[in-house]
């Protein structure tokens, strides 16, 4: 039989999927089960946008251009505009998810063997699509006890080697709801001016930040227009994942021009979900203050609730709709599986990502788990009631 | 400024792409352009399909399972039984175009420094994907003389290294529209299973066979399950490019547990176009016949003007849409230009794509164009009007 690949015997797996199998047994046993482990938001993708899609009146369902829809990018340049970014349209690749925005900025920006700067706690699949690209992931912590805050200057420095290429952030942060203060963004560009550095920034969540505190984005800091690469998508900011519709930005003309050679590798993206994605660009501008609203009271009840919990440590997010929080529990992967074998509240129970998946380390953030907060508010409630009820019962249980 | 990788410096262009800027003068000089170059049917989307998306009641576009919906699995399961390639849905991963089956094929069966070998000239982004991977190629010629037929096992074994993980193959083929017969396929079996080879085969043109031919998947071969690698692809198909709707499909457990791996951390492929690609296995069989017949005539026709040309060589294509022919020029991409820059016949002119794009080996395929039959039989004709004057014209001109 033949052998496959080194690479694809070491893709990483997905943190999350580990637990599917345990939550499928609860759902079986009649248990409802309350799912905070994976950002799928719960809103309403803009019933106009959909439309857009279903008004259609293609002949032929036929590839875009490489880049996308040239009418699609022209709108974009408006959108960034609003948020501070200065592009053209050609400085825009729509790219097939955010997904496929992170792979082709690795692809263009390292060689096998290169090395990117990430804090960790980091969003699971960047390491995915470094196993693909055979870069190296050389991770420097953010810590629970700073709230996740940017990591000093002297730990980036310690980490830069001769085969450093990029710094990747995500901004705000998913997992851990970080956003990043201006005074930060810029230790970052002095980092890359200095070490000449690609800073690969993404923003799939911008449009919720909180707190009255604004998103800037990578693109928008002075001088580091050569090596700032925004990694955006639309699946988040209109609920609408399943588009798979991103978008690659960058003013950096040689990175463009080989990024462009990767997008017309693979032809081009969907065009119906660009149909979509060109639609949203429409949205009145009031359409987030609403979202946004949902969000902040999600977060404030949410983290509220868990700050409240006995021996719970959970600092507040700035942003994004992720929270971690650390639990007074020997092991939050064998927690969270005992949540979804062995515990129930009321008929439910809930499902949390053990966020050691998020840390490149081995053994970090072993106590520590991610919640989503893409639930009404109410399921939130009954949500931390289970684990309010739970973290009593296991304490119990292995003392 | 921080400098591009070696990858993205030397993924290759498109062979398409360099003409593109010369047919857009050509239109704006009022020139009409019969597009010949890419295969992009002009056959409508069955609007079926299309209605399917339309009417969808979803309120969420959310992700879905990474492998794609359960139920267009399953529907596909039929769709592969009546094509004689009996698999179960777990044997499936729905991806995001051809494209991507492609790169997880590649990405999970071959490290970088592996080799891969490819009888050429073959569909040109193949390229691009093993450039992404850090994969080499080694080509072996199947020659226009004797109508691009399989090389000989001879071939085949000078080109197997220890190195060597994998054969490719398109069938029927894009470039050459050659269509491997039963014998063709078990020579390859044989290979693969004494060397030990994967046989990655792309069949995106399944449904395009003519002359009363049947296409033979490489996984209906006997003793071939752990080793056939089916490509897939609802593009041609359906006429339906713009959906990016592929397929992996293998019964090698180990390599699909791998594929899986690649699929998670990009998520999902898009969901509107599964809706789509869902319906359409749904259509009545007699789609087909519609559409074959129409491809048929339009094959008969091409090539039959492209054979009573003079000096103009164009062995029968017996599936896919395309053809390649041999011209009596100096340089066919050299010609290509030439009838977009300075050539016009009753206000029209055509666009080619020069063939040395899809040979790996420099300098092969030099006076060889492939053309793709995707227009309706007048625009052909018209089209072909322009060639048989073009050449006149051009060999005036170059003696």
């Amino acid at each position: 039989m033949p052998v496959i690949s080194h690479r694809g015997a070491s893709m990483p797996p997905s943190p999350i999927r580990k637990l599917v199998p345990y939550a499928e047994a609860a759902k079986a046993k009649g248990l409802k089960v309350f799912h905070l482990n994976i950002g799928q938001p719960d809103i309403e993708t803009p019933p106009e946008i959909l439309d857009a899609v279903k008004h259609t009146d293609m002949k032929v369902l036929d590839y875009s251009h490489s880049a996308g829809f040239e009418s699609y990018r022209k709108k974009l340049v408006g959108y960034y505009a609003k948020n501070g970014v200065d592009v053209t349209y050609e400085d825009i690749i729509v790219t097939t998810g955010g997904s496929e925005a992170i792979l082709f900025a690795i692809m263009s920006c390292l060689d096998p063997g290169d090395e990117i700067i990430i804090p960790e706690p980091f969003y699971a699949n960047y390491n995915g699509f470094a196993t693909s690209a055979g870069v190296n992931i050389v991770p420097i912590e953010s810590s629970i006890d700073d709230g996740f805050a940017l990591p000093t200057i002297a730990d980036f420095e310690q980490a830069v080697t001769t085969r450093t290429k990029a710094i990747m952030i995500c901004n705000p942060n998913n997992p851990t709801g970080y956003l990043y203060s201006r005074e930060e963004l810029e230790t970052l560009r002095d980092i890359c001016l200095k070490n000449n550095l690609f800073l690969f920034s993404d923003e799939a969540y911008r449009e919720f930040c909180y707190d009255g505190r604004d998103h800037i984005s990578a693109l928008s800091l002075e001088g580091l227009e050569e090596h700032a690469v925004l990694l955006d998508t639309v699946s988040k900011r209109y609920s609408a994942c399943g588009a798979r519709i991103g978008a690659l930005v960058s003013k950096n003309k040689q990175l463009m021009g080989a990024a462009m050679k990767f997008a017309q590798a693979r032809l081009s993206p969907p065009s119906l979900a660009q149909i979509l994605a060109e639609a949203a660009i429409d949205l009145p501008d009031d359409y987030f203050v609403g979202v946004h609203a949902e969000y902040n009271a999600r977060r404030d009840l949410l983290v509220g609730r868990l700050q409240a919990m006995e021996g719970v440590k959970c600092p507040m997010p700035g942003g994004a709709f992720y929270a971690i929080a650390e639990l007074p529990v020997d092991d939050s992967e064998k927690f969270c599986m005992w949540l979804l074998e062995e515990f129930s509240h009321n008929g439910a129970t809930l499902m949390m990502a053990p966020a050691a998946g998020f840390y490149f380390t081995t053994g970090k953030g072993s106590r520590e788990v991610r919640l989503a907060y893409v639930l009404k508010k109410d399921d939130i409630n009954e949500a931390m009631d289970c684990l309010e009820e739970a973290l009593k019962q296991y304490s119990a249980t292995i003392l």
